[in-house]
């Protein structure tokens, strides 16, 4: 068995002699296995001891733990929490709050010793319970697969791996051993209780199926070890397809190129989809298989609109950026207008992203909400995300007569400058404002049904920069202007605005 | 219930109206469903009942199907077998041999009456059913993946489908429509019947895990569900590494080129594997993993060597066509001479093939054993496979003798002409034939160990032409002449043999 383990150390877990590793101790058969294995073989061990303070053996665990430790003479730490009151708090189960609490403490003692990696005492007996319960709670290949000798669980630290040695090792061979050993571990008796829904496996349903196949703890082993495989094969296509599916990614949220993304099989949507999940929230266990076809069903709705709660604070939002530039009347565009908006997101996109975040908007020009700014004429005021909006004054012409009426721009503005009063501000909306857009006969629009109207998301409403000319709104940049600034026969000098997004590269 | 089996059938088993269905139908409770469904919808069926003489009641039921698709108005067709003998004759269990006569069947009939499918009535629960005893019995992607809505069996047909229109109802709601539609279903009495292991599981593992978690089997039919999109993924990934990695097909055997295979991740290897396997021997089910796996660590050894058994009288064969090459002393080729053999298979490569298939040979000259043919001087044998032997005479000159000896192939000789007793003969080895070869100072070796000490192929060593002087081997081309007919300081007249590979391109 030694040197099993010690091939399995060296060809699968990567681990080295030439520097520590940190190994998690409870004291029961497994990992005192693995201890006295390690120690046998040479390896730097850092033993780590987390007391749950769950049971009134505890503490005359953590003291076995350390004499054995001491006699190896390899370095002993020793961790402490009231999992009750942890799990109570954030509303866990038991075992949940002790594994939360454990790892949490192993990997940051791993980061403190510089260990190469955190070394737990699963065995085969652990992987085909793990197997199981997920089968029958339902789970995708990300939950059969089972366990791995080497993983990487970003939740805990970005660089320490996570090793299970003994993934391969049954329960009975480790019994065996610990005989030959003469070494005593300490019994758990949660062990022995059917409370936890995974000990119920493991003395009730797992000896039921074995009397229907003599064999399944083997075979479900092997399912684990060939469908680890094939996830692996599904995660490295999910890596060569994110560039291309994800455009942008920020605090609490990613953007998700639409059409490249329901190009893809939808066996690699799911993967995507559980990928951005755990990146948003990387502590979240065992994602149901009902969130995820939400989100897929959301995704390849032909007439996707809106937004869906997924799972934990997260949800999927649609956004299509053509919508303004379409309801805008019908507008045409020259190609320069155009370009002055391209650079930026595709032109449909799915955002996934938690409840607070703050998602960036830099294809509409926005600014602080409740805010206030002067607008000098000449001059350019700096709005967020590269977008500016550029003030100056023209002589009536011809000339500019045809120009403004040749490119029906929205983003650009010519108005009768003896009408306004100056000088002009910036601002968003208020509660209550309206005004007479150009081309309405009678009357007054809110400001907040003119928007609606024009299909600007709710997100980028509320910091959307309006023109004021005293208490009247002169200008919704990207709608219209009123009716009361537009430029007559007699007017003689205009207001140019022009608002165009540029970006630091050009 | 009607709009979603219409849905199903129209958008994932792909059945038009316009060409008739063909519906086996047994009359028990979920075929009897499917066909008044289909007759609802208003499709053509041609309904297929299979009598497997197994129960008193068979002829009865038969009689029932019949009555019923009369009033229907569709075609009905009827097939018997008796399965209780074609299940000892063949070693099967009455299932597997109900299963295959059924089948067989209904795609005959499908066939003749130019259907555009075969269609039968597995439902959800069949489906969790399928899931279960696959994973009890250790299984990989393909049989957790449970059944498809549409698949292509192609042991039975080469163009039609099989289709499973029922796969996403339950059982109950099958119920219910009967009860609603005041039909009666035959009750399968093997149904109640805990001899066979798939009733075992569905009245008692199934109730006993239910009580574990009550939507085990929803959450084990979208496993299935969802697994079919993975193992789909995977499968048309193998399809596109299948020409890189296949280089011949024959009747029995498969080529594979070997370096590209190594190259795949495991989960790919297990994938190209699998399908081989079910190219070579289409009837064959649920190929066990241990068969699997131990063609996988044979593809993957590094000393990889011989041969290794797999499954159903399949094995693998590793060649590398460098052996004979390498071990007939240090020979020195010219790039003619290598060119002279390439365009062949690659320099390695493994076989998978059954035990009788006749394995091409093209890189070695082969003959049929046990003829004889005479090499008339000058002139020209054709070989099998497009090799070649070429007699001619030349006169002994120092140009001759520099050419000799400078390209020392074992692929051409030069002999002394007078020591020759002609006419040349061509065959292949007989028991005890023996000769002293070139080089060997006393005695002589026997033709079986010369050919094992060059690693030639055992298969490739009974169909190896030598050249005959009357009771002498004169030659073993590839390998040695005989000490005997070298040419000699007084050699005058000399023969100039040459042994090549010629495609039909050059």
């Amino acid at each position: 068995m030694l040197e099993r383990i010690s091939s399995v150390l060296i060809s699968k877990c990567l681990i080295t002699k030439d520097q520590p590793l940190l190994l998690g101790v409870s004291g029961g058969p497994d990992s005192l296995c693995l201890l006295d294995v390690l120690h046998q073989l040479g390896y730097q061990v850092i033993v780590a001891h987390y007391n749950h303070m769950l049971r009134d053996e505890s503490n005359s665990e953590e003291e076995e733990v350390r004499k054995l430790t001491t006699k190896m003479n390899f370095q002993y730490i020793t961790g402490r929490g009231d999992i009750r009151s942890y799990a109570e708090l954030n509303n866990l189960s038991l075992e949940e709050a002790a594994r939360i609490s454990r790892y949490g403490f192993m990997f940051q003692q791993a980061e403190i010793f510089n260990a190469q990696a955190v070394s737990v005492g699963h065995t085969a007996d652990d992987q085909v319970e793990t197997v199981l319960m997920h089968l029958l709670r339902g789970a995708g290949l990300s939950g059969l697969r089972g366990m791995s000798y080497l993983s990487l669980p970003n939740t805990w630290s970005q660089s320490i791996s996570l090793v299970r040695p003994l993934l391969g090792v049954w329960r009975e061979e480790i019994q065996n051993y610990l005989i030959e050993r003469n070494l005593n571990p300490t019994q758990d008796t949660s062990n022995l209780d059917v409370r936890f829904y995974r000990n119920r496996l493991r003395h009730e349903v797992i000896p039921y199926l074995e009397s229907i196949n003599p064999h399944l703890c083997k075979k479900l082993w092997l399912t684990a070890e060939i469908l680890r495989e094939d996830y692996s094969v599904l995660e490295n296509l999910t890596e060569t397809v994110w560039d291309k599916c994800i455009m942008a990614e920020g605090e609490g949220f990613l953007a998700l190129a639409h059409a490249p993304v329901q190009d893809l099989p939808l066996s690699l949507q799911r993967m995507l989809l559980r990928k951005c999940i755990s990146i948003l929230n990387p502590g979240l266990r065992d994602v149901d298989f009902e969130s995820i076809e939400r989100g897929i069903k959301f995704l390849n709705n032909p007439s996707i609109y809106g937004r869906v709660d997924l799972v934990a604070g997260l949800y999927l939002l649609y956004e299509k950026n053509e919508d303004l530039i379409e309801s805008s009347n019908d507008i045409r565009l020259r190609d320069s207008e155009i370009d002055r908006r391209s650079n930026l997101l595709p032109k449909e996109r799915v955002w996934l992203a938690t409840w607070g975040a703050d998602l960036p908007n830099t294809e509409w020009p926005q600014i602080v909400p409740n805010t206030e700014t002067k607008l000098v004429i000449p001059g350019e005021v700096l709005l967020e995300g590269h977008w500016r909006i550029l003030a100056e004054r023209l002589e009536n012409s011809e000339e500019v007569t045809t120009q403004f009426k040749d490119y029906e721009d929205p983003f650009q503005a010519w108005l009768d400058l003896e009408s306004l009063q100056l000088p002009l501000l910036i601002r968003t909306r208020l509660p209550g404002d309206r005004l007479q857009p150009l081309g309405m006969e009678n009357g007054s629009i809110k400001v907040s049904d003119l928007m609606i109207n024009c299909k600007i998301p709710r997100r980028s409403r509320e910091r959307w920069p309006l023109i004021i000319s005293g208490e009247e709104i002169a200008w919704v940049p990207g709608l219209r202007i009123a009716q009361g600034f537009q430029i007559k026969e007699t007017t003689k000098g205009i207001l140019h605005l022009s608002i165009f997004y540029q970006s630091l590269q050009q």
